[in-house]
């Protein structure tokens, strides 16, 4: 069902790719479950990526969606600073992944495998262990946890305070705001082709890069009030760092914006502002500081823009203006 | 899309069935992440639960749903002898999940959501956090942790030895071996009113329970050498436990087994003896002991059945003939 002889050829060949053995890992892959050596605090996260829904075959490469598929957890941990510890990844596996993919469906996992594998090293977390069942449709599920950094330090996404300064933490370009979004729309108007007009916007989409050292350094500075990363666009999670209680004050320069952000906006006659702000799956984090904070904290992080201010009132104010389209409606009314 | 006004509608209803604090949990469901208090060794496991694969909604109710993409992550947790204490759950969510329902698709979750909260409440479980998709077909995913028990005792599943006795959990009628296969079955064929002619076997599809007080007793007893949990059958389960590298002398006394299991054996002319082996889904538990040490085990844990013998030469043989149908495959030729 899987393109492999066997379930054990498949297991077979995440254990070409994955180290079995890691420091924090008692009993790895192959038992009921795994047994970890556990720091006193952790920070656990899990996402779905799921075919169809959070990407496509037709125009994903398989390592970029099993880059993607850990990515995305990855990221929710330097989101709370967390240095990432380990995963486990359960495979929605369906008959037919070969459809719309050149090569068999053992060379679709071989090229999904790598992918993973190559971002897992990187940060040197282990794979754990995981399921393995047969699908209507392809799909991930990762659950991947970490630790607090030498600060001990992890980063809440609730409570900052009116008068907090609002910023965005990967430059340049305030973070890639609307980067993939630029991408995804070029990827589903034109295919894997886009890349070439538009090769930042569309590996934003296809490779996001989860920000862990920033994540770190941020939880490290002792100068920052919360954190989150901007997985659904600005729209969708400014409100959700905000309590959906207080409001903000973003003041967004478009000519800071990545120039395909800004052709994009020119070509489908957008605000290049309002793509920014709709954005999604940017991946870069979003964070407040106590104003008195925000100049040390700049200096000791790399990359920091300030985007804006915590206010008291509830609302979202874009460049002096009332944010009115969808995804601010929660302060609406 | 999934039946409420809107995400936070839906993760309302979580947080109306599922309490948000725990001793364990610094920072509950909300942030990027959840901040575990973790023990110093941690078991962790991970199960999908996907329509059309593992269960039907066309004959399990909502509830029933809700308590087996539980139950099946317990069980690992039950076969190392740990003690629960969290989990996430990742929920893929189709359009439409009334289809093969009554109610609405809110109600379908409320009835997902009792009957989830009802057994995670049993063994004082937290729900930490999780994921919410739409989906094409409904599909859960659970990743669940626990500690060991006072004995600090994790029990492996591998390192049974040639002579060591190997035992099922789970009394009476040899852990109900065959019982959940002849409830599938008959569940398939007759739909829910199956229940009346096969209440127990419908019963150990629809809704196992995990074996957490056997797992604790036995990772306790400092008798046991190897366990884990019959999900796939022991026709399928056994070589797992034997490395692949052991074999098996296994004794089955059919008029041992459930009545229903071997009326459902007479009903398709079946041998009751192999509707017990190939089994799956019965969540009992397989171990092994020193042969030495089985007779003390037996009086310390109630409940067990010693069902057979780790033997050096590679192949199963049950009740002194060799086993030829699939599952024991890996010991074949």
């Amino acid at each position: 069902v899987h393109g492999f002889a066997s379930e054990e050829a498949f297991l077979a060949a995440i254990d070409r790719h994955f180290p079995k053995a890691h420091p924090r890992l008692l009993v790895g892959r192959g038992d009921d479950g795994a047994v970890l050596l556990c720091p006193e605090r952790m920070a656990l996260t899990t996402d779905l990526f799921l075919e169809g829904v959070h990407f496509r075959t037709a125009y994903f490469t398989p390592a970029e969606a099993g880059h993607k598929a850990l990515a995305v957890n990855l990221s929710d941990l330097a989101a709370m600073g967390a240095r990432p510890l380990g995963f486990c990844l359960s495979l929605m596996v369906p008959p037919d992944i070969q459809k719309d993919t050149p090569g068999s469906a053992a060379e679709y996992w071989e090229g999904f495998f790598t992918g993973m594998a190559e971002l897992a090293g990187r940060h040197d977390v282990a794979l754990v262990g995981g399921d393995l069942s047969r699908a209507h449709r392809l799909g991930v599920s990762v659950t991947a946890w970490g630790e607090p950094g030498p600060s001990g330090v992890l980063l809440p996404r609730l409570g900052c305070r009116p008068g907090d300064r609002i910023f965005a933490a990967g430059a340049p370009h305030l973070a890639g705001l609307g980067l993939a979004r630029a991408g995804l729309a070029a990827l589903e108007e034109g295919g894997r082709e886009a890349g070439s007009a538009w090769p930042e916007a569309t590996r934003r989409h296809l490779r996001p890069e989860p920000m862990m050292d920033a994540g770190l350094a941020l939880a490290g500075s002792g100068l920052v009030r919360t954190l989150m990363d901007i997985s659904d666009g600005l729209a969708r999670d400014l409100p959700r760092l905000l309590s959906f209680t207080l409001g903000a004050e973003l003041s967004l320069d478009p000519a800071s914006l990545h120039p395909e952000v800004r052709r994009f906006a020119e070509r489908t006659g957008a605000d290049p502002v309002e793509v920014a702000v709709l954005g999604g799956e940017d991946y870069g984090l979003l964070g407040t500081a106590a104003p008195e904070d925000m100049e040390a904290l700049a200096e000791a992080v790399e990359g920091l823009a300030v985007i804006g201010e915590v206010t008291r009132q509830p609302g979202v104010r874009v460049n002096g203006r009332a944010w009115k389209l969808p995804g601010f409606d929660h302060f609406e009314g």
